[in-house]
């Protein structure tokens, strides 16, 4: 009696909390398998706190699709920054509502447009929420394999597609692998939704996070995409968000009805002291988030002028966003027992592979988004010493 | 093509948002309508942002479920005022989750214990998002009629119990009825969850609002109860916390892992800025609320002795907790086209019966728990007098 539900046993224990306790338990560990920005955010989120105090409707209930400032300022950036245009007066028609946080635009997006038993195609490796969500969603994640740099394989894609499938999800620049991909690409897939009436769910939390001249592309500015595509976005990373939970979606108008019911059942509305941060945030804007990756950039540099110094050991994969590299290990080893050794033995963390469903292979997942420049170059000699003393021998 | 899911269309539009225009459009309207306190949170929700701002680790991702802070105070208030018991050294082992909202708190329950196709018993009226979240969970929300004084008939909640029946869902004090339950008949109720093993969920949003010398009664609570019992709270109503969407979960161990996969995937982390306004809400405590309940209480005798002036076109079934009453008006018209014209023709809002499922008969919901006293009073009269000129003429 009182089983747990199939739905949730399908879905994989997350690997997670197994590396997540091994790091609290080995104080010292310098830590890349944490998917964060280090920075705080802008002064001027954190002062919007006299503004939200200053109505003391915002204590209340407000608008489930977010507050009408937040909304607008977001607008203008869309249509700045993205070319994704929302209302008649931009010359567009798409939707936006904000959410607490990119993950919940996901899983808006899946409920929206799915019915129990429908499938959505993932690309591996993926990012773990994004699995879980469509099982959440009581549908079935089909998954299309990349190519051996982490990009999109259009014949693959096109495989996975079935009479179920209701969507395809990218994710650039990508969590896990740092891959960002092409314009050209982008508009490949977004015309293959478009051909075969699909969505086409674009995530792209780090659109900010991009390196060596890589650009970043939305497909939701495509002439065509907007009756099939639905685009996510997040503060979390961008604006060192992450604890405030604000994210945002724009979608078809025909979705708008569904996904404020879905929203309303679900969260009602965003909290409002965190609305008021993100329209703070946004007087900051994306020259805020530039500022870092920059940073990023030079930590991004002096990793792989690490890694190129056990070449025999471990391939890098081009990724030029985002703050991750998902680096394939030349051994047998499993995923998991490596990264346990690496804690254990040298005191530096990497998510395990297998977390983004890579079943095959030994991965590892290298974030320098949580560190300071100084644990990066500490992170990165003891990454070099255990690989060589764990699997350099074999 | 580019459908909206069935799973959607199946959510009937809610009411709310036609009259929430109408309202707006119609100033001056005094609106009966919103489920939402009149007061502000306690001084020291707003001024924990302080507290907030010290650490900058809080605006990183945090726990799953809660702060610990946040979890332990919770966790005594649950003991002392609830009788549920949460861990070994108080005797128990209910496990707790804090969700941006009592809504997240039933969706979150709903996900983790069915599969699609599976049901859930609501009972009639109901507060209209519980039976959109069974939907949205691709479940089948089964009613049960509840008798003339909206209290939970255990006949009508047999017969609704099949195969794939997993939980019944039970609110007291009620949104829309304002019906508090004997803890005589939520013990038969677990009772019969138990054994015919099905979960009970019972919603204790509005537990500090009873008035009459009625009295609160958690199910969790019970010894039998451990294993099949999730308690669902909120502080948008006791705290006066709408917008900073906050409320909490309690449920058997087994459920744990599910729960917090399914907030992970949804929303992380509920925000920390809010979860450091809710313990310092907990600080202020119940008695913060009860100070409120006591000028509720006093409106509401108010009212029902407005109402008395109209018994012969309106019935008012005891209503002893949250701020609502359902009136059963005597009339042919539709709930709809009266509260229309209540809108129109005498500036008083409230929300029509069907919005909560009562499609046979004409019910308003009044709600007094946004207006300040001043506002009631002439509410009430607007009502009467509106009342007596639509349907006193018949």
């Amino acid at each position: 009696m009182f089983h747990l539900s199939q739905r949730m046993e399908s879905v994989q224990d997350p690997v997670i909390p197994i590396i997540g306790r091994m790091v609290r338990e080995a104080p010292g560990t310098i830590n890349f398998g944490q998917g964060v920005a280090h920075y705080p955010p802008p002064p001027q989120a954190l002062d919007a706190y006299q503004f939200f105090l200053a109505d003391p409707a915002n204590h209340k209930y407000h608008a489930v699709d977010g507050l009408p400032v937040l909304k607008q300022k977001l607008m203008e950036k869309l249509c700045v920054e993205n070319g994704i245009l929302l209302n008649s007066a931009q010359g567009g028609d798409a939707r936006l509502c904000v959410t607490a946080g990119g993950n919940m635009a996901f899983l808006n997006a899946a409920l929206a447009i799915t019915d129990p038993g429908d499938e959505i195609i993932i690309l591996t490796p993926f990012y773990f929420n994004h699995e879980m969500a469509v099982r959440i969603a009581g549908c079935k994640p089909v998954f299309a394999a990349t190519d051996e740099n982490f990009q999109p394989n259009l014949n693959a894609l096109l495989d996975a597609i079935t009479e179920r499938t209701k969507a395809v999800l990218t994710v650039s620049p990508n969590n896990p692998t740092g891959a960002v991909y092409s314009e050209a690409i982008l508009r490949s897939i977004n015309r293959i939704c478009l051909e075969r009436s699909l969505y086409h769910i674009h995530d792209e939390a780090y659109e900010y996070f991009t390196y060596n001249n890589a650009s970043h592309f939305s497909p939701g500015s495509i002439d065509s995409a907007n009756q099939h595509t639905i685009s996510l976005f997040s503060f979390s990373k961008s604006y060192g968000f992450a604890g405030w939970r604000i994210g945002y979606m724009t979608f078809p108008a025909r979705l708008e009805s569904a996904i404020q019911k879905i929203q309303d059942t679900n969260l009602i509305c965003p909290p409002l002291v965190s609305q008021y941060a993100a329209a703070g945030a946004l007087e900051a804007g994306g020259a805020y988030c530039k500022k870092f990756t920059q940073s990023y950039g030079e930590v991004r540099l002096m990793i792989l002028n690490e890694l190129r110094k056990i070449e025999d050991l471990c391939t890098v994969p081009p990724a030029d966003g985002a703050f991750y590299f998902f680096l394939k290990i030349n051994t047998n080893i499993s995923p998991m027992q490596l990264a346990q050794q690496l804690i254990l033995e040298h005191q530096v963390a990497l998510m395990p592979g297998h977390a983004f469903g890579m079943d095959q292979g030994c991965y590892l997942r290298l974030s320098y988004g949580a560190l300071s420049p100084e644990q990066t170059v500490e992170g990165a000699a003891r990454l070099i010493q255990g690989l060589r003393a764990i699997i350099g021998s074999q």
